[in-house]
């Protein structure tokens, strides 16, 4: 076991978990955090402590801290902050090696706070104890269905792990793992990092097997240089992908009351950043996505880019998106428009996007796409369309709800399959691929649900054509640094 | 009734309509948007024309457009375009004012359809039969239940209205129009403008009282004089919002096989865009999103900004995109901040963003808003959070579809007069407010239902802090270039 995931084994696999601060009263966050906790399903003992009461949530609970009858790895503490440092103490004396600090009201509401969390992480470190937070809203981690949180919100499993210096955004990314269905490796909301910082969390999730690629939520740094020479050492392992906020001046004094961060100058960030590997997203949005975009995909030899598209309108507007974001449209040879020629109707304009004019003949679409991932000309994919693969029925109304759902299923099953077919395509030909889509002819729920399925396998769909493209540039332009950057492999 | 409106009376608002191609072949176009019409519910009569059928679809149909028992207004034209002049002639005797030319083949696809469509505009232009197309997918209009179109959607009634040179934009446009709740008052998707260019349409809709916002995607110009005229005298009365395709060299030539568009540059078109008052779109989702934002709405004095969040996160972010986007993040009074810390807990941060801080007390979100209405150091409000506006009531597991439907049907209800509250005040205070959230413990199809009612009520709820801030910062930027180019009103 490496040394960083052996560190954080007791935060984020512990065999046990005490809850101090565990509440019977359903308004409290100690009731809250617990039942989310235990609705999650998590597996190992938990040992609620609470001076008052027998059993928190049917679970016996022990009055202090030394009375849980095991040494657990993890404490979860949601009590006022006053009484935090000697929760501290009592954790160490007990074994105690990690703990997670929900509770709020220290650096960030001033003087008294400041003092209070510089005596809480005194007493960590000298106990050898690791803190996250306070003032965050907890960690989540389905493969170990470890949801410790004030949210209840349960993703399923996924490779896109998120660190957020707010809350309510790492709750906003989370959502976007289940609605996505990408699914989530681990949040981690690191609140006023009093202890661990968000490099730290970097550090751990870089040598996660269960994370392929790190998004985060950034107000500002606790210590710049180490932030940078970590995240510099996690890039060539697993892409960094970040959102700034505070950038601006309103943003930076928001952020300041918000978290205590100290927000640097936006320019010389973006250099850094530039330097060590770390892509910056424009907002929340566009930070999942390009997340998104990064699962299970090959890297790209260069920036020329084919695109295949089911309307005209989409594919001009993947050629301006592409242009802007620094991808070039590969012009296509004389061998390759033959080669589309036969498959494609007469009154096809020859030309990259390649617009397959409206009628697709079945099967037309994955026969064009296979012929521009052979193309030697291009580096990468543009897919725009993918309901072009399958013979789309509009459904005629009245039909029953079995009906209606039989049709569902097999749209989303022939989807499937055509999914798979071109991730194949896609590790053959080492050229990644986007995808945008419109879903016509939905009925019920559809739509989302086809949504849903892509993303439970990995592949990254999108709505608009701009969003493709924008993820697509991020993709090239990392394989462009892993290059420089890393010798061996690709 | 104003001249523009006459001219365009039967093409919008047909007394009946001639259906020349008209199918009984499931597969061929002639049926498919013969059926939407028909399946949209269109009151006057349609005559189908088709040499061989007796009937199509089961109504009457006539073998020669000079059969027709009728005169009517309008022409949908769905045959091969050698056949297109000579139809245009035929209507033309017969007294038909408008036709809307479906068909594809023309100057898009070379030198000799090129010709045809010369010949085709020549023969109505001497008939004084005005025609939309050809290549195009159609026109929707909702409140007349017109549907002459190839997909088959049918948006309800709304404010937003549509001109797009691409047949699949205007279907992705028309069905944000659906899912949004907005709903659309006319769609027009332009195709070649053999005859009537996208001007025309911004002319009929500036006089159409539907129609409050116009949104266009557009990749060239027939006549670029003729368009920023017509779109300065537009622009006075109605917002013009335009998502330009093809202003990269990729883009452009993409533009240029797809509608035989010639793309101009873009700098010089950014410029004669600022002149003539037209708010330029950067993709498919702003597009439609800065439609949203106009609809039912102030203008704002100022780019003052104040911001009332329900998370810390979403307020920094919103107040970073704000500045990004032109807005001050207002410096509030001793005033405003007294007044809010009598709602507000003691542990609040006072400034701009409000941040709610978690646990929002009921009924304060309401109150702190009034505040920032209130507040003379505010043009404008950014409300981060509506579900703020209820008690939040997370759901037992395993409860009845019946309880479930109650309980999203009652969530509804209150989130609908939260909204009616807030529109009050901002015509009161008369400050525009773009409202972003999260749904957090949404069961079903809450989420979605929330939305969409939100849009029936005009509305502008978006997803992301970012999203709100840019679509406010359009609204200022109207209103300054209102305030410049119009006396009298506001």
């Amino acid at each position: 076991m490496s040394v960083a995931i052996e560190k954080f084994q007791p935060l984020f696999d512990p065999n046990s978990i005490a809850f101090i601060g565990a509440s019977n009263d359903t308004g409290k966050w100690g009731f809250i955090v617990l039942r989310n906790l235990i609705n999650g399903g998590y597996e190992g003992k938990i040992f609620p402590v609470n001076p008052k009461e027998k059993t928190i949530q049917n679970i016996p609970a022990y009055s202090r801290i030394k009375d849980i009858p095991d040494v657990p790895d993890l404490a979860v503490i949601v009590i006022p902050p006053v009484a935090v440092p000697k929760a501290i103490e009592e954790c160490i004396a007990k074994g105690i090696r990690a703990g997670l600090v929900i509770t709020a009201g220290f650096a960030e509401v001033g003087d008294e706070g400041k003092a209070l969390q510089s005596d809480m992480v005194e007493k960590a470190k000298r106990g050898g104890m690791i803190l996250v937070g306070p003032n965050c809203n907890g960690i989540l981690r389905p493969s170990k269905k470890l949801f410790p949180q004030m949210p209840a919100i349960f993703p399923p499993d996924g490779r896109i792990s998120i660190v957020s210096q707010s809350g309510n955004v790492a709750t906003s990314l989370s959502q976007r793992g289940i609605k996505t269905g990408f699914g989530i490796g681990c949040t981690i909301s690191s609140g006023n990092e009093a202890d661990l910082h968000c490099e730290d969390f970097f550090d751990f999730l870089s040598n996660d097997p269960g994370t392929d690629v790190v998004i985060s939520y950034i107000e500002g740094f606790r210590n710049g240089r180490r932030f940078f020479e970590t995240a510099k050492s996690v890039t060539v392992k697993k892409p960094i992908i970040m959102l700034k906020a505070g950038g601006t001046e309103a943003g930076a004094q928001a952020a300041m009351s918000h978290t205590a961060s100290l927000a640097g100058m936006d320019s010389a960030f973006q250099g850094a950043c530039r330097q060590c590997g770390i892509i910056r997203a424009d907002n929340l949005e566009d930070l999942f996505n390009i997340g998104m975009g990064f699962i299970d995909q090959p890297r790209a030899r260069g920036n020329k880019v084919g695109i295949i598209t089911m309307g005209g309108g989409w594919g001009v507007l993947a050629a301006d998106a592409s242009a802007r974001y620094g991808l070039d449209v590969a012009k296509l040879s004389d061998k390759t428009l033959s080669a589309l020629d036969e498959i494609l109707p007469p009154w096809w304009n020859p030309g990259n996007p390649v617009d397959m004019v409206a009628g697709n003949i079945e099967g037309a679409l994955m026969k064009c796409l296979k012929i521009l991932f052979e193309a030697p000309e291009t580096d990468c994919i543009l897919l725009l369309g993918i309901i072009g693969f399958i013979k789309i029925r509009p459904l005629p109304p009245n039909l029953s709800p079995e009906t209606v759902e039989q049709h569902i299923t097999r749209t989303i099953d022939e989807l499937s399959e055509a999914i798979d077919q071109v991730k194949t395509m896609a590790r053959f030909y080492q050229k990644p691929v986007v995808t945008a889509t419109e879903i016509p002819f939905s009925v019920g729920n559809m739509e989302e649900r086809i949504f849903y399925q892509a993303g439970r396998k990995g592949f990254a769909l999108f709505r608009t054509p701009d969003a493709a493209a924008r993820v697509m540039s991020c993709i090239v332009h990392h394989s462009y640094y892993m290059r420089a950057n890393r010798n061996g492999d690709n």
